[in-house]
């Protein structure tokens, strides 16, 4: 599988006219070598390979690196890398570096340490492009940690009552996630209740939840490596009908969105659909994010679906649908699942009924 | 408390000929802010200053934000942040930017929205030359951050027994910090027994408590924001005379580190000063890692307390002292404190005894 996705760069790199690629993204290195740890760095060029790593990781990267030979270094792993590459590569080179996720200061650290010799250049996201499709092995995790998500989500419903606190219920689920064997939460926990489900990113606080009112729950775990993303809204005490006209008409743009999805469509267009029955209904400008984003190895990962995103949607991949519509300090509502795109459209990963639940 | 940060930044700006600074780490911008989101950037110059974001944060920008006016853009905050510069400034300007947060690609986007009437340059870590020193507020909540973790630890010690897997013991550990009000754990909770207590950074993972060895568990909370770090290392079973030597030789350097902390004294020394104490007992080759850091809003802050830092010491640096030995594939140990720097030489935060505990 490893040495696949090996191949799959090598050939990228030949069309970019890369001699190497310098690669530090460490979910991009998990992906191509299997390597978990914090620090490393991945050289990659056309018949040679090499990762470089820290003592505190020697034994993890001999036990967990797959296809590349290992070199643990004294210095930081960037440092071992470009020493590894001074003394393999006499005469002149290009090299692609990841810009999106090396920083200024990395960036000069390498410049003075490779010399002229080097023409340092940034990447396309050539890894990020091979891990938006995903194989079946992927496919496979991914439904896992969803389905997971989901039964997590029954449980959530049975700790929520008036009174408990938001953080006690983020508590409750991410202990149950931990105890069914997570490697943790995709991302930190959102338990939005009345008047804070108008915040679109409302982090468990510690407010009790309210006698009656809107909770946005939206969580996710990391199961095999791979993230879920699922965010349910439920009301406390019976809706009155502008709730349930409120909560209907984003759940209608939720599958507007859903409806839209099918290979060669473009991202953007997903979003339009979400938006623009959220707009048919009149609350479109309450909208204040992007629709979805790709999910795997990170909680975001391309492609963007979001108005201007050309990418063409294509089989395997995996996308969130989740607008929502938020009245400040007033009350806000979001549906998400993830759906992988099929052949024919998509199929909803997400188990979970979307009928608006009262408790 | 947030405005005079401000004001003492400043006065590092005019030191260092700096026209503004382009504030991009997300705990720079709370510790000067007291924003806690995810998206923005904090600009600040002689006299005036802005802090943007995009819509997902409006309400919790004009919530929390102190100090600073607040712009809510429709783009990326960093965009946002460009444009309110190009306005402001009609004339030539010299701005610093946190090189070793910004990527290469934003460096990039920036540098083409501000043109070229911008000088923008790597400033020097100016605000975690600040958070360096922590104020009497900042120790308070590190302090009480430090007591929590204690006594997670008694509860730790209380689920384990062998044959229960060491991610079950992270699940109850991490169960009691939420349901304590914790915002989160500080880093991925390390568990490793047996074998893997040789590895520096073992996460928790799927294996069973062996009903034999050491086990090394390594934990923090964040909790008002601070963050703490501590580790123990126990015993599953009667620890025969060799591994009390070891354990021993690894806490008799943690001491020396301790020792070694005072007012003007580098950081490098305390690093000198426990690998000295793990030479002398002939276990130096195993301590692979440096010996501490500071640690506050972030878990690895600085100072770093390794070889060759020259960061002199001051009351109010909080620092870990953390030495390990670890015998690659039989065991490993690491004893750690936290510790603020006093006027007389330091005070040790974390309570829990440091003799050799064995279940």
């Amino acid at each position: 599988m490893v040495s696949a996705r090996l191949e799959g760069l090598r050939s990228s790199l030949a069309r970019q006219d890369l001699d190497f690629l310098f690669v530090t993204h460490l979910p991009n290195i998990r992906y191509l070598t299997g390597f978990t740890g914090s620090a490393g760095v991945l050289v990659v060029g056309d018949g040679q390979a090499v990762f470089t790593t820290d003592g505190r990781y020697k034994e993890q990267a001999r036990d967990q690196v797959q296809g590349v030979p290992v070199v643990v270094g004294r210095q930081a792993a960037l440092l071992t890398a470009a020493e590894w590459l001074s003394a393999r590569r006499r005469g002149k080179a290009t090299m692609g570096i990841e810009a999106v996720h090396m920083s200024v200061s990395d960036h000069e650290r390498l410049c003075s340490r490779l010399g002229k010799r080097f023409t340092i250049t940034a990447a396309p996201p050539l890894i990020e492009q091979q891990r938006m499709v995903k194989d079946a092995a992927e496919i496979a995790l991914i439904r896992q940690a969803v389905l997971f998500a989901a039964k997590l989500f029954e449980r959530l419903l049975a700790t929520v009552r008036p009174g408990i606190r938001e953080t006690r219920i983020a508590a409750e689920l991410e202990y149950a996630a931990r105890q069914g064997g997570c490697e943790g939460m995709a991302f930190d926990t959102i338990i939005a209740s009345g008047s804070r489900s108008a915040l679109p990113h409302g982090r468990a606080s510690d407010q009790p939840i309210p006698r009656r009112g809107f909770v946005v729950s939206d969580f996710g775990v990391i199961l095999g490596g791979y993230c879920s993303d699922m965010t349910r809204t439920f009301h406390v005490g019976r809706p009155d009908k502008q709730a349930r006209i409120f909560y209907q008409a984003v759940h209608d743009a939720q599958l507007a969105g859903i409806e839209a999805v099918r290979p060669g469509v473009p991202a953007s267009e997903v979003d339009r659909a979400a938006r623009h029955a959220l707009r048919s209904s009149g609350w479109g400008r309450y909208f204040t994010h992007s629709t979805g984003h790709g999910v795997g190895l990170e909680i975001h990962e391309a492609p963007r679906v979001a108005s201007g995103q050309t990418e063409l949607l294509r089989p395997g991949m995996v996308i969130t649908i989740e607008p929502g519509a938020y009245v400040p300090r007033q009350w806000g509502v979001r549906v998400e699942d993830m759906v992988v795109v099929t052949e024919q459209g998509c199929e909803v990963l997400t188990p979970t009924t979307k009928k608006l639940i009262s408790l």
